[in-house]
C-alpha cells in the first residue's frame, strides 16, 4: 500500500508510542483478529473488560493495560484475539490512529482482520437508543465518497463498506430484544454543532426552518444517522482491503431536538448496545473458527 | 452570535459535562482572562501545575482538580484567571471544544479574554526547537481561509489572527535565550500523513521528489510550520471577537524527514517552550491590571 515503508530502517509508530525497533509487534499482535475502535478512551477501556468476561478468558478484567501507556493520544487493550482501541473525535483523529493501525498490523503480519467501529450518533427520525450499521457513508452533501487534500489536489476515495458483514451484524442485533438494530446510510460531517445542523453551537447562521429542510432531504437520501467519523474509517479501509463496518447507537432523534439531555444512567445504557452487538458477532465467528 | 441561544431554557455543554442549570458558570469561570488550549489532556495538566507555581498562587499544585471530570472528551483546570483546556487533535475536536468554551464564557459574562493554542507542529526550514508564532493561518492551498459546510454549502472564514498580540508574543519569546521564536504562517490540514506530505504513513501515493517540491512551495508561500488546528481556531475565534494566538514549537524540520524519532526527554523540554512564553507573556498581562 505504501512503496517507501519497505525501505525504512525503523517504523515509530509517534501516536502509540510503539515501534519495530523497540517492540516485538508479530510477538504482541500476530493473533489478532478483531480491531473494535470507539472516540472515548473511557468507554473502549470499559469494552476491554467486558470483553474479557464474555471471551471466557483467565484473570480479572480490570487488571487490562493501557498498551499506549506511553502516550495520552490514544489508548488501546488487547483482550485475546481483540484489539480496543480510542480514536478521539473526528476525521483527523481517527485517520492519524488508522495510519499507525494498519501499519501496526503489517508489521504484526495479520491476516483477516475484521475493523468494527462503535460509535455514538445524532439519530434522524429514529427512536432514540436504537443501533445503525452503516450501509454506506455519506458525505454533508449526502454522496458515498471522501474528499481527501494531498499536496495541495483534492483526490476522492470511496467510502464503500463490506456489505456482508453488514449483514451478519444486523443478524446479530435482530437476535437481541433489548433494542432495535437497523441498517441505513450515516452521514459524516467535520463539525458537530454548524455542520450537523444544530441551532444550539456558539455561532449559528440559519433558522430552525432551514436546519429542518436539511435533516429531512438527509432522510430522503437513506441518512439515518450522524457522526464524525465514518467516511475517512470506510475509506481507508477500502483502500487497505480490510473488512469493516460502523455500529452506531444514536442519542437523540434530531428532528426533535439538538441538545443531548438524556440522562447519564441512559445514555451509558445506549452506548453498551453496540458493545454487546459486536461481542455477539465476534463469538460466533470465534465458534466457526474452532 | 448565535440568535438562538437566547431562547433556550437551559444549555448544556455536552463535552464539557457542564450545564447553565446545573452549575453557576458565572461564579465559576467569571473572573478568567486567559484561556490556554493544547491537544494532549496530560500536557494541559501539566500546564495547569507550572501555572500554578508562575502564578505563586496557595496550595499545591498537584491538587488541581479536572473540571470536565463527569467526561473524558476534553479536560479543563482553572488556575486563577487562567483556564487550562485539552482539545484533541485535529479540526473537528478542537470545533466542538470552542463552540462549548465560547458559550461558557457567555454564560459566565468574562470579558477581554485573551485565547492561545498551545502546540507542537513539524517545523519547514527549521532548527527543530523553534517556537513559531501564527502570523496567518493558511489552508493546504497556502490560502488564509477556512472551509466549513454548513447546510450541504460551503462556507469560507477569514483566518485572521491579532497582529498585535503576536508582536506581544514574539517580544516575550525574544526575553527567553533557551530557543529561537519566530512568527511564520501557519499551515493546517485535515491529516498527519499524506495531507501533510509524509511518505510514512500506511498508504501514499506520491514520491519524496513531489513531496519535496510541495513543501518547498508552501515555505515560499510564508509556511514555517504545518499542525491541524490553527485555521478552524483562528476563524472561529475571529467571528467572535476573541483576542486569539497560535503558538506552537517544532518536533522536526520536514525538510530532512517525516518520523519524530528525537528522544522523549529533548521532545518534553520543546513542548515546555511554548509554555515557559505564554506564562511570561499572562504574568507581564497581569501586572499590568494591577
Amino acid at each position: 500500500m505504501n512503496p517507501h515503508l519497505a525501505s525504512m530502517p525503523e517504523d515509530f509508530l509517534y501516536h502509540f508510542a510503539l515501534g519495530t525497533k523497540t517492540h516485538d509487534l508479530q510477538a504482541m499482535f500476530g493473533d489478532v483478529k478483531f480491531v473494535c475502535v470507539g472516540g472515548s478512551a473511557n468507554r473502549m477501556k470499559a469494552f476491554g473488560q467486558f470483553i474479557h468476561g464474555e471471551l471466557g478468558l483467565n484473570g480479572d478484567s480490570s487488571d487490562i493495560r493501557d498498551i499506549c501507556e506511553g502516550t495520552d493520544r490514544y489508548c488501546m487493550y488487547k483482550i485475546g484475539p481483540v484489539l480496543s482501541i480510542s480514536h478521539g473525535m473526528g476525521v483527523p483523529s481517527i485517520s492519524i490512529m488508522l495510519h499507525e493501525l494498519i501499519k501496526l498490523l503489517h508489521h504484526a503480519k495479520c491476516r483477516d482482520v475484521i475493523i468494527i467501529r462503535m460509535g455514538t450518533s445524532g439519530g434522524i427520525g429514529l427512536e432514540p437508543g436504537t443501533v445503525v450499521i452503516t450501509g454506506t457513508a455519506v458525505d454533508s452533501f449526502f454522496q458515498p465518497q471522501f474528499e481527501q487534500i494531498i499536496l495541495g489536489k483534492v483526490i476522492t476515495h470511496s467510502t464503500e463498506l463490506d456489505k456482508d458483514l453488514a449483514l451478519l451484524l444486523l443478524n446479530c442485533g435482530q437476535e437481541i430484544p433489548d433494542f432495535q438494530t437497523i441498517i441505513g446510510n450515516t452521514m459524516c460531517t467535520h463539525d458537530f454543532y454548524e455542520g450537523q445542523g444544530r441551532l444550539d453551537g456558539a455561532l449559528c447562521s440559519f433558522s430552525n426552518k432551514e436546519k429542518q429542510e436539511y435533516l429531512k432531504n438527509a432522510y430522503e437520501a437513506g441518512v439515518r444517522n450522524i457522526e464524525m467519523e465514518s467516511a475517512v474509517f470506510a475509506a481507508m479501509c477500502h483502500r487497505c482491503d480490510l473488512k469493516a463496518a460502523v455500529v452506531c447507537v444514536t442519542l437523540l432523534n434530531r428532528l426533535d431536538g439538538d441538545q443531548i439531555t438524556t440522562p447519564h444512567e441512559v445514555l451509558v445504557e445506549y452506548q453498551m448496545r453496540p458493545q454487546k452487538l459486536v461481542s455477539r458477532f465476534m463469538k460466533q465467528q470465534l465458534e466457526l473458527l474452532k
